[in-house]
């Protein structure tokens, strides 16, 4: 939150201590929904319903859609019929479906009750659809053409059916069956003479989206076409609904998030930080803490057996951390520049060996250049400062650490590159394939190669 | 790119060999910008003047923007000075000026020569903004309004001045000095009655961005207030410029991938995975690596103060990767949360007492689930089958490792927690204090606190 707005808080709550009611819907109705929606958190529950009928009609639904659905539950159930009814009809199908989807069941029932044949009807297509398709993030209301209609006609129905449809900027026209013939924006509309024929502006290139498309799909879309609406139509090709920006954005800005949460080996969850209980967070996290600290365990049994060996050269043990470490930044590294990119679309399953082609020479320069600089440092503070090592073998134990890096390194980067792509490939999500997992697996196989390359040249 | 995409671009190269141009120039004039340029991008450099000059004007302008910066230099140098006015003529000035910042400086020089001494001054300012400022994304071209005009008098004026306006649908009220009074939508001008005025439908609250506002606060207002268009005014309170909804989502992207990049010891880039040389890749990964194998020395050197002592009792050995696995991943888990927190504006620095009470309980819970899970573990498997304990000793190690674990895992999401809400109060960024770098630090703490117990225990 902002100075203004946390000022502006102070000054609403010293207002609500006051009861004067007059001067608070004054200032609360030059708001934005999402800066009261922000403030009424912090109010008390019983205080919620009081506030929010001081809002102006419209403004109330508003804020109503910015809610979390414990304090929309909430209102809700503070609401008379006729109250209910009243928001309800301010808002836009999809919301409506997604509160509807939020609500417990009793709740969710006594919506559907109070609203319209016609809404309920659309409510319960809306959520027919799949959790993460484009139906899911669709709105069934759109301005809809025909395409022998004037430009003049065209805007006559624009103000006739634009009051309550989520964006009139671009227009669908369609025929019979409502089949989706083109697209218009009401730019065209405007710049264009009243007695031009839609049919001739129209832009019949029309970019649309499936109803079962992934809405991460459906978002890059908007990314890449710089649009601020997408039409979703049926296998027949009929248009059933739009994605506005507002909605793209919020799916863009939700599955960076779950691949961060995925990275970081955490079940992703739906609310924000502070609003995810503490259990819940503990349900999110201790899967893959479990499974990775089982893994493990391979690692301690790959060092038990050769426990014998490593107690006769115990000074090999003190670099452990430090290649499995360094082991484990390489390879994250590179699976999360390829994760990102197979989500951002700039790579695919056919780039495979163009990636591991470019790891690779990479690898090979960095591995290089940290086995001088590690060699170096070994010489210089353990070898010369510290007397770390073994008279005698001084040198070939140096030389292991080394060789064993940059060999690690370079299995580093390559799995790294590999696992995400073709984790993709089968189907599994990628950016499960990231730090930890990657980590884990590294953790073992530089132990390999230390202890394998050791065995050859010290043990 | 997807199958359709990829049968057109068979199609097309089949066409460019067969110099079937009128063809060619049927199918291109009915596609996408986007898919056009990475249609182009597969074309030998030779090849793409040849083609760029097929599309019809508006849409050339259009794909030159959607060109890297390395193909529109091969474009501008192949350009004569007409063809240069032309496709610069079509540019939105936002445009523009990110082109001219891309180029060397002798084709710089020579695109501003070829502008208008209007559209050169305007791209110098531009220029002028520092690097993420509201100021660097903005474009200079918006429909002004005065108060005083009627619907009517608007929407002519909307008309006349549209064509060469990135966004119509947002227009801005001002007065005299350019100073920003309001803001209307063209939706609201097209349904209201002509005879009304601009000044009393107008929204007096406006939400605007300064010049020098980092240009990720003004990406996140997009999504929190759902906008298509964001004014920006200088200090004297003067509109200079607006941020169209296209622009935003980019920052939201980049924005994304930089914290993504950051969290895994990367420097960020800016171009995309496959266009970054091996060479570049190379230097964006070295330092962190570099960094972090030097930090990982402390842990050695931890390790061989211990040595006399862990040869006595070398199965503790087999046990360090475990625990500095699990505290990492434990610590990564906070630290990337709050992290995304944080940039998502879900905490600020004055919830970091609520933010460590939380991850103080969550981590007490994971803590003894994983140890209790351990033990059990450590029981069966180490003890009773593969016997790696010493006898005698054997249930003071396996506590030993088990509580070890507890206080690491509890050591790791405090610090995972603290680390970027301080870093970013103290400056720094927050993302840089994700994994890498805390599981080195952990590294060294989890050390320190298992030779510490196993040397009050069992050493």
């Amino acid at each position: 939150m902002d100075e203004k707005l946390l000022e502006l808080e102070e000054e609403i709550f010293d207002l609500i201590e006051k009861k004067r009611f007059v001067q608070l819907k004054q200032i609360l109705s030059e708001m934005q929904p999402a800066d009261i929606a922000e403030i009424f958190d912090e109010a008390k529950d019983k205080e919620i319903p009081v506030l929010f009928r001081i809002l102006p009609k419209e403004l109330a639904a508003e804020v109503f859609v910015e809610f979390d659905s414990d304090k929309q539950e909430i209102l809700v159930n503070a609401f008379s019929d006729n109250e209910l009814r009243e928001v309800l009809d301010e808002l836009f199908m999809d919301d409506a479906a997604d509160i509807v989807e939020e609500m417990p069941a009793t709740v969710a029932k006594r919506i559907l009750k109070n609203t319209d044949a016609n809404t309920r009807r659309m409510i319960n297509q809306l959520l027919a659809y799949p959790e993460d398709s484009a139906g899911s993030i669709m709105t069934t209301e759109y301005i809809d053409l025909k395409r022998t209609m004037t430009v003049e006609e065209a805007i006559d129905r624009i103000r006739k059916k634009g009051i309550n449809t989520e964006t009139i900027y671009t227009c669908y026209v369609i025929g019979s069956r409502r089949k989706l013939f083109g697209t218009i924006s009401l730019r065209d509309l405007v710049l264009s003479g009243r007695d031009e024929i839609v049919g001739d502006l129209m832009d019949e290139n029309v970019i649309s989206a499936h109803t079962l498309d992934d809405k991460e799909e459906v978002a890059a879309m908007f990314e890449r076409y710089d649009m601020l609406a997408l039409p979703v139509v049926d296998k027949e090709g009929r248009l059933v609904g739009i994605v506005t920006v507002d909605d793209a954005i919020d799916v863009i800005q939700e599955e960076a998030s779950e691949d961060i949460e995925k990275m970081a080996a955490i079940l992703p969850g739906e609310k924000t930080y502070l609003k995810t209980g503490v259990f819940e967070t503990f349900k999110s996290r201790i899967p893959w803490l479990l499974f990775l600290m089982i893994s493990a365990t391979f690692t301690g049994a790959i060092i038990s057996t050769f426990e014998a060996k490593l107690a006769q050269c115990i000074a090999l043990v003190a670099f452990i951390p430090m290649l499995m470490g360094t082991g484990g930044n390489a390879g994250s590294q590179t699976s999360v520049s390829v994760i990102r990119a197979l989500s951002l679309g700039d790579i695919e399953f056919k780039d495979i060996l163009k990636v591991i082609w470019k790891e690779l020479r990479v690898s090979v320069i960095v591995g290089i250049v940290l086995g001088i600089v590690n060699f170096i440092k070994l010489y210089l503070v353990d070898y010369l400062w510290l007397h770390t090592f073994d008279t005698g073998t001084e040198i070939v134990e140096m030389a292991t650490i080394c060789i064993t890096l940059i060999c690690v390194i370079i299995v580093a980067k390559m799995l790294g590159a590999a696992l995400p792509i073709i984790a993709k490939k089968i189907g599994l999500d990628p950016a499960v394939m990231a730090s930890p997992l990657v980590t884990t697996i590294l953790d073992a196989v530089s132990l390999l190669i230390y202890f394998g390359i050791a065995a050859v040249l010290v043990l």
